[in-house]
């Protein structure tokens, strides 16, 4: 039995709030349960000197977790003086999944820099940071339509993702701490609206798993981010 | 004429959400206005080795704030590698102030960290952040005295902290990002609910200022921290 | 036509020198092609402090590439005083590929550290990796069994890994650096000797790509690797 | 009873050697007491990037100590790779003192750096640092007058710095590390020779203190700064 | 009795392979008995920024040392964060000997940065890397000779490096690890293939020693380097 | 016609001042010409942990240059957050030459810290360190036998210093920083009294050099460390 008595096939209660700050050209203030992201998109009408003059924009994210967002407190990465692998690894995976969501030759040369920054934490944090971080862009994005910047809308595609486990042998939905502790599989799934794959990260946590396996997880993720698009586009007022 | 209205010895709204936090010993959420800041105080049931086997405590702050906390962008100091000597004297003032509020002796070889992030930022974030972290701190030290842990409270006085500034030959109480940015002095106080000194930052901006002006600051301060003083109490549950 | 007209299903010339360094406990020489990398497994009788007393041991890895490795030369990251994002996923990765291969119980209090150093590169370095350090962790394990330090072997499977890719339009095994650079998806897969799952990471480089292609990619994958293994066994003398 | 039979409201004995340096284009060797402090100024006729083309100059200023300077050796800031928080503010504190002397404007487009380095230490160490800073700055700002670099003289007032404290219940002057290390309440005191505020920090370091004890500082301080600044306009061959 | 029968004033089996890496435009593969080294050489057609529009051009090397080159493994400095005080006195030391052998004005406005990578290290590291980087400079040098870049060859001497060193009272040539943990006295010369001197490094490890045993040792390293000099010749087809 | 009259194999002024620091329990302030060194000693009672329970002791250097000790001010490494590959060679060097002079056996387990701290820069820094460390260290074992910590002298030597260079054809003693900059070969001798060899780094800055040329270097600089000796002993009292 999960917590809360959700199903296997249940996402945790989601809640996305567009707007959240109020110096940003775009943000959102997302809930994947006690996971909360506050996410924030910066516009920089310039983009890196590596790619200037080639008329093309460019989009990139960065993420952190406060000290005190999980159980115990973690060390500040400002005051050791580094961000850890586990971090990299994850603003990389936000960056690339926001790049494939965008055309990045429509959007000229600007550009956009995604915070993620960890609030509470109870697993899930990098998917509820995809998840948020799609709308705190679009949001910059619509911002730049509506000044002019833009003429023609860059975003080719919606994305959101969402974490799946087997744990005690059940593949489940949107893992929350004490679940993916226990996972013996977990696989991140960042998908389209329409269910095409943007980013899969599996891993064995404990025994090697079958392509049968993986194929259950990926159903159940293709079924959240159909939810979790539709939450999107409702904090958008796309509906 | 201040925004909204404000008195040149009025606070802007304050609010205080202690237990913000699912996971903290104790936490507050501190509103100045459009100034936010979480505070959480965190408790290690041990002391650093500099200080192990004296029967006394450590309290101590970290400060930080998200890149986009603030009207254009600021870069992470955890991806630049280092805190800015800025974020250093913050969290210094901080821990300082909350040293005085306690008696270490009493507190036994406990540490208690505490960490002021600014969600949002509009002018004294370090004074909210000291007026935060005291209900945090309190909050922790309340969960030690629940637990049996601490058998004496080692609270021995209230503490918190406005910023006043000489703004176009005005004094002016609880400066936000504008008036701050053209004071031509610039205060802040650190005070006992009594107006007792437990810390004092005062800067010419512009022009040095007499002694006379300085006593003006010092007089709107002291109004000032008697109420906030009252809202950490009513945060606290203790009218 | 790929380079060296080979098929799409086809490795590139696999090499895999067991025993290539003099000081280590375990090494191997892969040869992907072009890619080149040296592994090595160095054996410490111990374990990191947050694993002492548990009787279980440790695996994990470091990832470097000389910085003439590639076609342009990158800085060298010692004198940058930092490892890239990129590194630090590469190493983590091939950690938890290792760590799914053996069984920390029965390895006891001991830690194997796996270097992976890429002397030249022509794509697939991570993946050349990964099928070499199980060579080099492989040997230094033997070496415990024939010390007598260990009484029963902790490797639980085979690993080995390899990239597939689409490349306008086509699935591709074992990506080389000029396909690499102009593929569409890109995914990465660790497998057992038997086809199973250890770790899968997969991206659009361009538009979303469907779950049938994801399958034809994970197909070929299934197939380099069982020949990967059938390398890494008759390296070892397994045959 | 103070060390050397000194009253309460008595400095230590000053010494400020001015052109102590072979190469600086300003520099003041001041001591008070056993605190020792070479202070140089070094001119650059350019500004940070983010200054250039106002027509505005900048002062500021770096701090350090070397490592036998105190009591017991501390370490070297430059073989740690980091400055302290106590380092970075104090050289905010002298660098503020500095700019509001000075007309920036009047400066024109010339940076002026002034490097601060304790070689002996015994309290006081800011203080002696602001006192013999604005000396090596007046010295700079004089050899750009002779020059003809500059027209008009960009300082507008004289600043020296001086502590005072409550130690055992009385107010004196100008701390020794002894009283220092002992003192209930700590103030250091930037003024103009006329006694006007420039920058003021007041800690008490155990209980809090009163706004009467606070004055009886300030009036200490207005006292030893007349001195001081007597001192300076001495050095300097004004008289 | 030396390891392999060795004479006092013989050198351990060379060996050089220029071309080794694919991508580099100059490199060697250097072995001195078991110590193996990689040294590329790229070229940037321009050079550093306090350099520019003088018409000269730079050498500069840098030197790294696989984490497991050695008997035991020794932490990656690109993990640590930086670089060793050895890794850069070899590395200024490799640089310095390069633009003794070139003439930079005939070089013109192009770097060329040498990499040497201890692939496995037994004593002498540095002195290998000066041999083998002295190759890989001439390849690179000849490729712009060849490309029409260069007109007139800006090489003006032949350089190759040996360590001497007094070992149980005896002076041998050429130590390696064993021999040079247990040397009372030991210098490194860097000379040209007549015996003039690029540079000298000598330490006494225990008691001082004499003007003659430094002749000694500086007997043996001519003869040496007569001797390293024709294994460059040959290696480069020079012969 | 070198400045102030000197003949090639005359020192510049030498002045050593023992005993400059109220608190180091060893110390000299080392002036050659215009370069000025500030040499402390500081005695832990303890020795680094790879060396405990062995009865040995340890002797290392720290060095560095205030900012402004030059004609143009060099970054502050402590701002900057690393040494320089130079700082790094100077301070090993030091190390080893005062390592060198004593009988670390006899030292018992004690760690010596020499600073060697340039207050002022003209050429022949790491000579006038080193002359001037072993007199500070001199100091700091004088106290230990004094105070019956030791009951032997563990001095076996005495060492100093001193530059040496071809200027114009010609070989000069003790080269100032305007020499330096124009000499074609420079070597550096660390001595004893007797003139047996502890240290030599010799390096042509521009044409290779004979042994004849470094042999008549070499006997400049035996002649001026006889002198350099006869001055240490005079500072420390022994005549």
């Amino acid at each position: 039995m999960r917590a809360h008595g959700r199903q296997a096939d249940q996402l945790r209660p989601i809640s996305l709030e567009p707007g959240f700050s109020k110096h940003a050209e775009g943000s959102c203030f997302v809930r994947f349960g006690d996971t909360h992201v506050l996410c924030t998109a910066s516009i920089d009408e310039k983009v890196p000197s590596w790619l200037r003059g080639q008329g093309r924009g460019w989009v990139t994210a960065e993420y952190g977790m406060l000290p005190r967002a999980t159980h115990s407190r973690n060390d500040r990465e400002a005051a050791k003086g580094k961000q850890t692998g586990r971090t990299q690894e994850i603003q990389r995976l936000i960056g690339r999944a926001l790049r494939a969501a965008i055309d990045l030759e429509k959007l000229g040369e600007v550009s956009i820099k995604i915070d993620c920054d960890v609030i509470q934490a109870d697993g899930g944090t990098r998917t509820a940071s995809v998840t948020g971080a799609y709308v705190a862009l679009y949001q910059a994005i619509e911002g730049l339509m509506n000044k002019g910047t833009l003429k023609e809308n860059p975003i080719r595609t919606e994305v959101a993702a969402v974490s799946c486990g087997i744990v005690k042998g059940e593949a489940l939905l949107d893992l929350d701490y004490t679940e993916d502790s226990s996972a013996g599989a977990d696989a991140n799934f960042v998908l389209t609206g329409t269910g095409q794959i943007v980013e899969i990260q599996g891993t064995a946590e404990g025994a090697p798993f079958s392509a049968e396996e993986f194929a259950n997880l990926f159903a159940l993720a293709q079924g959240g981010i159909a939810r979790l698009t539709a939450y999107q586009r409702t904090a958008l007022g796309l509906f």
